[in-house]
């Protein structure tokens, strides 16, 4: 029995905000259950040096938590003066899961820089992270449409995350912090709208997990990745 | 005329909720017209350092902007690695302004460390976070009591803040950010719900100013703090 | 056709020498293909704070890559003050996968640090180091066991480590650099002597990857890692 | 009583020295008290680069503290690898305090950038280096007018910083290290030649203050920063 | 000809100042010719953690230069966030010359710590520091004898340091800038008041340089010291 | 008597081999007994900043111990954040000592960057740092003549490096770990192949040493260091 009485492939409630805050081309809230994430896109005339002059775009992103978005406080990592391995492991993640689907030449000489705030965390912070962002880069890009900078989207896919996991021996869908931080296996997987996978990353926390645990945990995983989808387009109003 | 159509001695809406996000003993999200804090409140049973043995606690604040909580997306300092000259000079103001209000030897050999996070702004973020930070501590101090880890709270009083400026010529209260960008002067004030000045910080952004605008600066202010300190009390079901 | 003639489920020529510098507990070089490491097994009788009198030990592992180990010289990560995303993903992902067959509590109340030098790089290093770091870490314990320090091997298994992916369009196993910088997909797999999986990450780098391709690499992955360890246990004459 | 036997309304003793170090255009050596700072302006026909091509230059300050510049030995703030909140804070105040008189246009591309090292403290560091500053800067400017790389004067007007307070219940004026660290309200005032207002920080250290002493520190502050102009006119030989 | 018209065995003016701060135990300012460096000697009543529980004491040393003690302004350490190597070199030479002559056993368990900061500087500054930082220590020893905290002193000699070079072909004795940014060579010898060599470091800045030259080099050195160490004893009035 | 049974004038075995890694234009592994050294050097077709567009060329190296190349294991400084002022000093005197017979006009608007990555530490690691340094210099100059991107060698002359000390009252040529953590003196001395001296840098570790002392080190050091000589010609092939 789940702590939250969900069945093992069931989704915590979703919730997408568009136009969160005022500013960002693309601003988006995120609620998977009490995970709350704060996505933004900006867009930059720029592209960094390393892809001056080279006919392409770049899609990358930063990731970051509210000290007290948890349960006990963590230092901030501005005050710290550098960012967790576990923070740039996820930023660096976010980043590689939405140029998976961006078409770098088609986006021009530009960059949509993607930023997730986490405002409160109860598990899955970052597949949160990477559902919520591709809505925000949709908006940044329907504003690059809008403004007649690009004539066709860059974008070639939908693209979202869920976690999966062994928790007391069954494999279940979306683990909350509860079952997170007490079960034996941990995977978040990306995929692309049609079904592609773009990132499998699984952890044994516990004892190591089976052929068997793995082949259910990647059904799971593809289930979870076409209902948020479908949260995505419905979001967007594209159903 | 003020760019926002206000009177010059009349504030933003000021919206303040309670309770905005689940882990921290205190948590308010402050709204002052478009600009928008989250404050929160952490008790850790320790102390710093330069405070063990001597019999009294601490209250200190941090600071910072959501990346893209600004028109124009700035650095995150979590990722440059430090923090600017700007958010120390804020987050040193928020902790000496709560501390004018706290017994610090009432609250025992523990720490309330304020968290300020911008996620919109548009001018009056620091004396945003200070009028609702101090909620979230009002907040914490009650759990506090009610865990009755305290019996008497260490709160003397309230304390409030707010900008005050000269806006083409004229004093005017609760600059937002097109007339902060574009103003003579501005000046922060902090004061206590009794009517005592904690900060008084004047800046000279074009023309000196004389003691006359001085004069009128200070009396706005304080029509401000009391309205501010009302608006709190309201929150807190004090009225 | 692979650049370098092997057969898709081909390994390539492994070495792995003990005793390689001498004062670490454990010290290994490993050779995979062109690939060499220096993997290092360090005693240390403390604990990191955050486990001191909790009755167990740790082990951890830091990573590095000299300037000139790759084709074009890198950053020393010494000199530019900080390491790279990249290098705190590879050593948080070897430490992890050493901690998954020891047993803290019968390592006592020790640390064992392994340290993985790249001296020359191509293609799999992080894979490399995870087999490396296993049987330098067999040496520490086995340096504990002879000085009575222990009396049983905390070692609960065997672990290693591969990279598979599909390389024009062909799943295969033990990616060199020039596959791997050309490759669709690229997936490290980290697996127990016994079979268990421990970590699984895989990375579309082109185009997405179906389930079937998938099923293949993790086919390729278990026939990689049971040769591996056939490897490790014949340079610790277990055989 | 004032510890030092001082009215409430009497400097310290103020002495300038211009000349003070020979290679700096602008090398003074301010002394108030026991309080020495030396303050250097040196030119850089160079501008930072978010000025450049905007026809106009910069002044900037930078300060600093001897180790042992005060009572009980200090960090050395480059030995800790980073300043320190009040350091920032008190440069950015110098910076902002000299460039409320500097014509940037009249200036031309270039910079004037204004070191202050305290050699020995003993209250009042920030505005003595103001103070100071302002003279040095003037020497600067000679320079470059003798140099024939201006024709006209970039100053707009003479500026000085002084401190007030209220101490055992009495506003009084430059407050020395005796006062500061036992006052009730610490104020900084910096003001224009012709009585312009262009910074005034207060901060209560103990009760807050009302509006009362407010205007009478305002009061003393404008007297101590007629009596500063007229020594840093007659240091300059202006009178 | 020497640009100071200096004979090759010739000093440059020597004045040490005692007291020169009224904080510090021991303060010094050390004038070689154009060189000023105030050398100050701060006793703390605690050693370093490598050294607890040893029964001995320590003596350390930080340097560092005021941005425009140079010609050309040189960047604020502080500001910079890290000491530079040629920093670093310096203070480690300081504290070992210092540390030759002080029995840390009979210092017992504190730490007199030097700071050397350049206020102005025209070549020689290690030397002159080390040379300075002497009678700075001497005076701070005085202190803990004259307190009671030691009931001998620990200094077993003295120490000065000196530079020597080859200057268009000629050995020389103590370089000045001009000479310093044109020589071939420039060493710099620290000796004990008894006559031993503590530290010899030379380097080629043009050609190599001969035994020959190496020889006539430390004989100017030896020749400087004795003249240095007889102005440290008259400064300390021990002649 | 030499821990090692080795004559005071008597060097370690010498083994240098080149080509040891694969991807350099010049690496060499130098071992000096138990001491090993990885010393590569790397071409790079752009200059530094300071040098941009004033026609020659840069040689500068760096410099690094893994973590247990030693005895005890060191903190990996990249992990920390910083290089040491050890490391620091070391990697500026391997530069210095190389460029001493680099014509770096010869060289052309390029780098050669040299690394020295000790992976056993025996005593002596930064003169053999410089001794094999040489020879993977020679060797990247020699990849230029091939390449045609040079037609003359820039190199001057030959350089070498050799430590020698005061062990027990005796000056020996050479120390190694356990004379060098015993001794009362060390020396290290750079000299090129035609005998001139480049660097000397001796330090008291215990008793000032004598004139006589230092004559005799000098004398060691010279003949060491066409032994060393001898070596590297030996290993380029070149008698």
């Amino acid at each position: 029995m789940r702590p939250s009485k969900r069945n093992p492939d069931q989704l915590r409630n979703i919730v997408i905000t568009r136009n969160y805050t005022k500013h960002a081309e693309g601003s988006v809230l995120i609620e998977c259950g009490d995970t709350k994430v704060i996505c933004t896109a900006s867009i930059d005339e720029k592209v960094p040096p390393f892809l001056r002059g080279k006919a392409q775009g770049w899609t990358t992103a930063e990731y970051g938590m509210l000290p007290r978005s948890t349960n006990t406080r963590i230092d901030r990592e501005a005050a710290r003066g550098k960012q967790t391995g576990r923070t740039q492991e996820i930023q660096r993640l976010i980043g590689r899961s939405l140029r998976a689907v961006v078409d770098l030449k088609a986006l021009g000489e530009r960059t949509i820089q993607i930023d997730c705030d986490v405002i409160q965390a109860d598990g899955g912070t970052r597949t949160a992270s990477i559902t919520g962002a591709y809505v925000a880069l949709h908006d940044a890009v329907s504003y690059l449409l809008k403004e007649g900078k690009i004539i066709e989207s860059p974008l070639r896919d939908f693209v979202a995350a869920i976690s999966v996991g062994v928790y007391q021996g069954v494999p279940v869908l979306d683990l909350d912090y509860a079952e997170d931080s007490d079960c034996d296996t941990d995977m978040n997987i990306v995929m692309t709208g049609s079904g592609g996978f773009v990132e499998v990353q699984g952890t044994a926390e516990g004892a190591p997990f089976s052929r068997t645990e793995m082949d259910a945990m990647l059904d799971l995983g593809q289930s979870g990745i076409s209902q948020l989808v479908a949260k995505q387009k419905a979001a967007l109003g594209l159903v």
